[in-house]
């Protein structure tokens, strides 16, 4: 079997953890390959909380995606959205020109999933991208504000008040740095406001905060968040929200400003788009090989694809150690079959998962190994640091970490209004 | 005489070189102080152009004022807008409630001045605030990703076109800032285009760059920006623009998608709003001790100020050192009012003026030593080190720019969109 002489032009659609991944290990080969994204950079989401609580600026936790493409002479970049897929014309749509393509990797990543609840949709803040994080991040200090020269007591605490929805790492980590945010800056901030009247609630449908970890973890997360002050509420659904309020299911209401909703995750919008098999959370179906059943050119990886498999029967969860491998698997059988060679089944070595809570305080299991506490946020710190794309984000990230470390300061509390 | 027992206030309205001098002054005395901004930091502009062209982000040049005056007991701090003055009730108009006074500074600073050419308004970037400077990095951007997927020639050259209009330290600082970029950093981004096609036309009406400065110093400019790429046009003015060009006075046209507008400058629109004396230029007219003709109890300063005496007869320069001195002044003179005492009249101590223009190269003029080059480039790196407020603020300029310097990166290049 002969290696095929012409050149086989790879798209990939997403600049994440997977399609990062995929990019590189097609780097320096003899696929032509071209990677998609509607932003200019590849977003680090882990450390998104930390933008949305003034602890680190934008650029710190992206990288732009040309720079690193520009090192490999086979890669390149365009950015758009991409719309739809033309199987049949191996044609990815855009909102500008068509890409053609004879291999596609679909790595778009997932968007925030309300479960058909448009009153949430349209009043809960969220935390998925960068602008959603600087939303945030005004809306916070805007309360503040406003707050501080509000004369009625009631209205200043619903302006003070701010409920999480999903006890999952999100709002586990958003909820401690609120809170830490709260009550080492805005405490100082605020002479004319009293902090104690801050509130942050973090609420979970399940019986335990961050139900995917190991229940002990969770409930070590609980112990230390309510020593920071967040009342936690678990096995409480909400059920309907205004701009005043939240209201759960035993029909109780928290009189709240701002609800901030990471209590659900589906595939990105394209998944929706795609006339292929696919869950109710929009996570398109793919063999074991990470391609579609009946087109074994086009993959699906990451948190958008649904692969079972993962301790017993379940679908992988949506992690970037996950979206990282499944890039490489995909990118190894698309040379694998440029070559004539068989596609290989994906295997998820699974590395753990981690949250970090506060100040000198995380918890995370590696390799059946739990942590809680200081050793815990010192692994936490390392691991997402090495992480981090590019020297400059790494040293960035630690500059301002050490700063907020040892001032206790926030130093990104501005608000820039656009008109 | 005897001091009043009865506590003074004084409201400072707007939170930059000037309001923040004064209120400086103002700490820790017998006077009940209150800061009125409509952006929660202090803005340190003359970097401001460095955030514009990806060199910085803006927490950099930002420090939450809230941070600085919680220092000061006497201090407040109100986010709000203020919208006029009730001089007879002694009010503070703002978008909230009103803020009553005893003695009033007015430091509201300026704004872009089109000369009541409202196509031009409508058209063009500025390059005044935070908001301004980071719609504008997204534009040039936007544009480079545009051309990087435009097949006609001529398109690809508009979209990469960037005519800068007035020569003063604002567009001379972008103009090498953006050159820089476009060779250092766009160059290894885009390798699909030519970024020999990428033009900045800097265009002055008068006879020389920097015509404020020393006219060898403007001279110099000229010299290092055309040495960079840049191209400069002297005594012609712009009388249009529409999306793809500019006309300029001698009815020749440039095709370009992109114009900057720092040709001119006014007074806050709060001047406008005011019924005083002022001139064409939104500029209030005060005494020489800084407050209005017939209210010695409000005061004038900084940009909004027009008061003569500088050089002959001509106004103050709007400037960051006149400001600061006029703050000093006018806080003294309240102090002295409150006691009985005599105000006294203001001096400018001429610091000097300075540009940078790019890596190892700025003019400058200081204490009558006119300084160009390598030199005049470390002295503008050390003065505005220094001058930052807040030690954050200052280790995160100079960990940017040894890393810009040293890597000829600039890492801040990322379009973050909002909805």
């Amino acid at each position: 079997m002969t290696t095929k002489s012409t050149t086989s032009r790879v798209v990939i659609v997403g600049a994440g953890f997977g399609g990062l991944s995929a990019a590189k290990a097609l780097a320096n080969t003899s696929a032509d390959v071209m990677v998609i994204d509607r932003n200019n950079y590849h977003g680090f989401w882990p450390l998104l909380y930390q933008v949305a609580t003034a602890g680190l600026e934008p650029d710190a936790i992206a990288h732009p995606t040309r720079a690193i493409f520009s090192q490999y002479a086979n890669v390149n970049f365009r950015m758009a959205t991409v719309t739809n897929i033309d199987f049949d014309q191996k044609l990815v749509l855009t909102d500008n020109a068509p890409v053609p393509y004879d291999y596609l990797i679909l790595a778009a990543g997932s968007t925030t999933h309300f479960f058909g609840n448009d009153k949430l949709a349209a009043i809960t803040y969220t935390l998925k991208d960068l602008s959603d994080a600087e939303l945030l991040r005004q809306r916070v200090l805007c309360c503040f504000e406003q707050a501080s020269h509000t004369p009625d007591p009631q209205q200043r605490r619903e302006l003070m008040t701010f409920v999480l929805v999903g006890g999952g790492p999100t709002g586990v980590e958003l909820a401690g740095a609120l809170s830490e945010l709260f009550r080492h800056v805005l405490r100082n901030d605020y002479p004319e406001l009293d902090v104690n009247d801050a509130r942050v609630i973090l609420i979970e449908g399940l019986d335990s905060l961050l139900p995917v970890f190991p229940q002990n973890l969770g409930r070590d997360a609980q112990q230390r968040l309510e020593h920071m002050g967040v009342e936690v509420r678990l096995n409480v659904l909400v059920t309907d929200a205004n701009e005043r309020c939240v209201t759960l299911q035993d029909e109780s209401t928290i009189a709240a400003r701002t609800i901030v909703w990471t209590a659900g995750v589906r595939g990105a919008p394209l998944a929706d788009a795609l006339d292929v098999d696919k869950t109710k959370g929009s996570r398109v179906t793919v063999t074991s090989r990470l391609h579609l059943p009946e087109r074994p050119a086009v993959f699906v990886i990451g948190d958008m694809a649904n692969l079972g498999g993962y301790k017993g029967d379940t679908a992988h969860p949506m992690l970037a150690p996950v979206a990282i491998q499944q890039g490489e698997q995909a990118a190894a059988n698309i040379l694998a079959h440029m070559q004539g060679q068989p596609m290989s089944s994906f295997y998820y070595r699974d590395l753990g998962m981690m949250a970090t809570i506060g100040r000198r305080a995380a918890v995370l299991t590696i390799a059946g190994v739990q942590m809680t506490g200081f050793l815990a946020w010192l692994g936490w710190l390392i691991i997402h640091l090495l992480q981090l794309v590019g020297f400059r984000n790494k040293l960035m990230v630690l500059t301002n970490w050490l700063y907020n470390y040892l001032t206790y300061d926030r130093a990104a509390r501005i608000i820039v209004s656009r008109e």
